[in-house]
């Protein structure tokens, strides 16, 4: 039986939504170059250029049985690799499946391309009390401390294995997760999920600065692919930082970010940008022409006072302000329905990549936790450090093959 | 002050990533095309070809003023009028607003195109209620009954008004609800919000059929944007069917339909096409060869038994077993999280549109309810009415006019 081909399918029936538009605007063949390598050094989805459509889902590992679980963690390795491929999650498809068997993809995805998808998977603290691995938790993977104002949901907290999936089209991203979680059945299960649908964040120097729901410009100074020596400095476990297995993977910290949007709304333009730190329209820190220019921190207006004000979060958040640091974030915007008190559940799902988040979220979020004028705008309502492995190999490589093996 | 374009936006601030992607895939000027007018004989968003993201708003009236209600009404008009034509909220916009006052733009789709965006309003039968409406309340709009198995939740069920935004963006759908409830802040509340992902219908015969989350082909047979006669038949209201201000009308049905996917991805391949009807790769009806083939009734296979089951979805939904009743389908996929139990919370956003429920949503829905093997696999958490208005002709209408003036 041959394995069905997602492009092979897409000749057969038709073009998606957006590759319609894409034909119809070119009247050319689709481009064949919207495939991200799944192999290589580090995991994708890391510095790839952020795709503008997230699923994230933390599980919890259920099973006892470590093999079930090196098992899993294979079989995953195996249908992301062809998933990111543009193809089924498996060898026998949705379509010549076995008539008597469940499909080995649920098929929501046939006929959609590849759309850059990404699949990066992380291991929380949890994980390392059970299948003997307590030795091999790093001393940087722990839950992390309470923040001032945090009001966490444990539920929607934490978890043993994380998988952000990212592509171009939720419809592909939310395909990749369901098929893995299909796969884990009974030795994972669903702990919390998120969909995110902008990105708000660049990963890279090509990428246009987004906006978040604050309608602001985010992530303007991110780290980005492009930084090979900040890279290795800020984002990649370097050998000797802690266990071997993990060199070359990097700590991911989410927080979904509940942003009160109506309060904010009713806020007046000068006061968003002295709590943000940056003009509006152009993105500029407060005192500078441009979007690049840098963070200027000592200029004082007519009045005496700092042009930019001591609380601005730009200030706060800034290198020069935490020692250096710098972290890789690839946040999404979200609007989970409603809140039952007559307003939208939205707000910024934060994701940061670092090499240690004690040197890294931590010590930044201290400092905004304690004096960030934002967070009268905001709420955290749930929190997650994981520790993401380097990247698969080669075909005989899984996802924690140094771990576990 | 000059009222800030989106597109003059688009040209300074640099291109979003979905207009990255056409430009480095054309190397050509992004296309112009990709905005939807927004008056008309009939509301956009209607028969217009289904994007591919939804927002979609429920509201409670809260003010008592029937002055305030006409007043949002019109400069909700006014302020769709402008987004749906990729420009800001407002006339002062984000950027160039007053410091003084709140930006009347949120500002997040600066530099978005338009993305095909429409905005659609409906009026819910408690909004008959008040405002002197009594007389106005088409004897269709009336509470949906209840269905066998229905397990609906009422806080996110109903609604005064509803508001529809569909775009290739989701960023700018979002952009579009939002800054209409900041609009209406004070006179109205969100009772309930759905964010849709991926088309599940296609309303012009230039789109390809898109896939549902149980991976099947999903409104084949649509009631389509070209088909003239039948959308006078089946989707407008007509002269002498009620009330005179809903003319050129339609009624909007939503059901948020919970699809119960790890059981249905642990059924087999047969058991799925035997409760669809179809085939699950090519979509063709059971014991025919083409998705577009005419489904067979009657045919029976050597076992004596038809090859399309009396209990198949697509028989019991078919006009030919229910008078003739035909609808025009328009709803997404979702994905809210996960349900607390290790599932994804998911399924269905059923939206559907129909000169009267009467002899359309309800009898269908009482036949799937009664009979479809389907409803082992789906449940409905959600329900809705609404009656919405014809189009806005011109700079002096507004939505609700002929309902209020």
């Amino acid at each position: 039986m041959t394995p069905i081909s997602r492009r092979r399918a897409l000749t057969l029936a038709g073009v998606g939504a957006s590759a319609a538009v894409l034909a119809s605007a070119c009247d050319d063949p689709k481009p064949e170059t919207d495939e991200v390598a799944f192999t290589g050094e580090h995991q994708a989805g890391i510095v790839t250029p952020a795709q503008d459509r997230l699923h994230f889902v933390a599980l919890d590992v259920t099973t006892k049985d470590r093999d079930r679980l090196i098992k899993v963690l294979k079989d995953w390795t195996a249908a992301a690799a062809r998933m990111t491929a543009g193809r089924d999650a498996g060898e026998i498809g949705a379509v010549d499946g076995i008539p008597e068997a469940p499909p080995d993809d649920t098929g929501e995805a046939l006929g959609l391309p590849p759309s850059h998808l990404t699949i990066t998977v992380g291991f929380g603290p949890t994980l390392f009390d059970r299948f003997g691995l307590a030795a091999q938790r790093p001393a940087a993977l722990e839950e992390l401390p309470r923040f001032t104002g945090d009001t966490l949901d444990a539920a929607l907290s934490g978890g043993d294995i994380a998988i952000q999936a990212c592509a171009d089209d939720p419809q592909v991203a939310v395909h990749a997760v369901r098929n893995l979680i299909r796969i884990g059945m009974g030795a994972v299960s669903v702990r919390w999920s998120q969909l995110g649908f902008g990105r708000t964040s660049s990963t890279s120097t090509g990428q246009a600065t987004p906006r978040n729901l604050f309608g602001f410009k985010d992530g303007t100074r991110n780290l980005k692919a492009e930084e090979t020596g900040a890279l290795r400095d800020h984002l990649w476990v370097q050998p000797g930082d802690g266990p071997a297995w993990l060199d070359g993977g990097s700590y991911l910290v989410t927080r979904k970010i509940r942003m009160l949007i109506e309060t904010w709304d009713r806020s007046s333009l000068t006061e968003q940008e002295t709590i943000v730190g940056r003009y509006k329209g152009s993105g500029a820190p407060l005192g500078t022409e441009d979007e690049f220019d840098d963070v200027d921190f000592t200029s004082v207006g007519a009045d005496g006072q700092p042009l930019l004000p001591t609380t601005a979060h730009v200030r706060l958040a800034h290198p020069d302000t935490n020692s250096g640091a710098r972290m890789l974030r690839r946040g999404y915007n979200f609007v989970d329905g409603s809140d039952g008190l007559g307003r939208l559940n939205a707000g910024l799902f934060f994701i940061a990549y670092q090499r240690d988040p004690r040197t890294a979220f931590i010590p930044v979020q201290r400092s905004l936790a304690a004096q960030d004028e934002m967070n009268e705008y905001v709420r955290h309502v749930s929190s997650a450090l994981f520790a993401c492995p380097p990247g698969v190999t080669g075909p005989d490589d899984y996802w924690g093959r140094a771990l576990f093996g």
